[in-house]
């Protein structure tokens, strides 16, 4: 009787460590969820590889129904995320409520997009806080983000700049529409700290064979089409020589 | 004829991902290195998995030879690195040295510390920038790390403090000899930011079936026995209800 967070890490079945393979095949459920983030492959490959069905939850089953605490009292249970499962800021509730209830829950980490991004051959401890680019809605349409990225260009640190899923939509924000609106906050503000000639990186379907690294200026990177989802961002502060030396192969 | 730098994830041979362990099989030579993250299980746990023979490379053989990349030059080479490969900064350089002779290089990453620190229900996106704490030499023990804690802790910030690792010599330092260097560093600039009352999280064998998080005041910390390496250490910032929470879990 245990629950298993497992990551699935960056984008396709096989992302999933050998460990979290062999877990997962020992569970009697197996749970799914693309809501925080979603693989660029079909649930039906990650069925193939483990040889188990899994069912997939909406964000309403997880966040408002004790399910999958109660499918764990039951018998060992495998709750499958993309990405490294904690990352998702809302899964942090399943272990608390698992762990009050007495239940065993066990992490098994996977590849993530915050780490991956070093790809550019950004340095790790250079990154301040990170931000994420909501899509704007009739009564919610924030603009916090711009002075996240603001602050951390003054301290010369760089931005990692989430762009919204609505994964059960299927609606993933591209780095142009990032851009986008990254300009016409810096327009409504009439702030020109980042503007058209600000250097950007952009990434997409990272850990795939197709995937997309592209650094540039803002003008270049706008117009630039980064193919099929899922899209981050990144904005550089300032720039180690070795950072700029990696970064011009993505140029 | 490819250089594959393919991540071996937090803690044993089995932190892998399944898309790593498939490339690894399929590379003519292997190398690993152990000194800029050191797994929790022998290099011979890694060969059995594999099913190859794993050379290991000291920091001059990667840093101060073309080795890899002459060995890439003549067919598919595997250079396998705990953790996520590039948050070791330093293997940056081996990709750049890659590309720029027209060598194909793939990176097939892996769990991270830097996101396994989220497993103690800390948000990703209120941690700033990092910092490291060194061993002190003779010539060399700076104490910027200080500043890095004390600029993120104003801004509300979480701070990863990275601990020593001197892989290739098997001296890693300890969250008790990190908070020691923290405190002292305190007393020195005579500034009480940072206390025996500040709170911490020491997190110990990440990834592994007997991993320790441990949250508390530093006068608490500091005498905690966390057991064998590798330790990492969190300085959190302001707490969000649901981060409190979680570390109550792990009081």
């Amino acid at each position: 009787m245990a629950l298993y967070l497992i990551g699935l890490g960056l984008y396709d079945e096989k992302d999933i460590s050998v460990k979290g393979l062999e877990a997962a095949k020992k569970c009697n459920k197996l749970f799914m969820e693309e809501y925080t983030s979603k693989l660029g492959v079909d649930k039906s490959k990650v069925e193939s590889l483990i040889g188990k069905e899994i069912i997939l939850l909406r964000r309403r089953d997880v966040e408002q129904s004790d399910l999958l605490i109660n499918e764990a009292s039951k018998g060992d249970v495998a709750f499958l995320v993309g990405g490294d499962p904690l990352t998702a800021t809302t899964h942090i509730d399943i272990l608390i409520q698992a762990r009050k209830k007495g239940i065993k829950t066990k992490v098994i980490h996977a590849s993530s997009i915050y780490t991956s991004v070093c790809e550019s051959g950004l340095f790790i401890y250079k990154f301040g806080k990170s931000c994420s680019i909501p899509f704007p809605t009739e009564n919610y349409n924030p603009s916090s983000f711009y002075d996240t990225i603001v602050e951390n260009l003054k301290m010369g640190l760089h931005t990692i700049v989430f762009l919204d899923i609505h994964g059960e939509e299927n609606r993933f924000m591209t780095v142009n529409e990032g851009l986008k609106r990254i300009l016409e906050v810096a327009k409504e503000r009439k702030d020109n700290q980042i503007n058209e000639e600000t250097l950007a990186v952009g990434f997409a379907r990272m850990g795939s064979d197709d995937q997309v690294i592209k650094f540039g200026k803002i003008k270049y990177l706008i117009n630039f089409d980064f193919g099929a989802p899922q899209h981050i961002l990144v904005i550089p502060g300032k720039l180690h020589f070795v950072e700029e030396e990696a970064l011009k192969l993505y140029q």
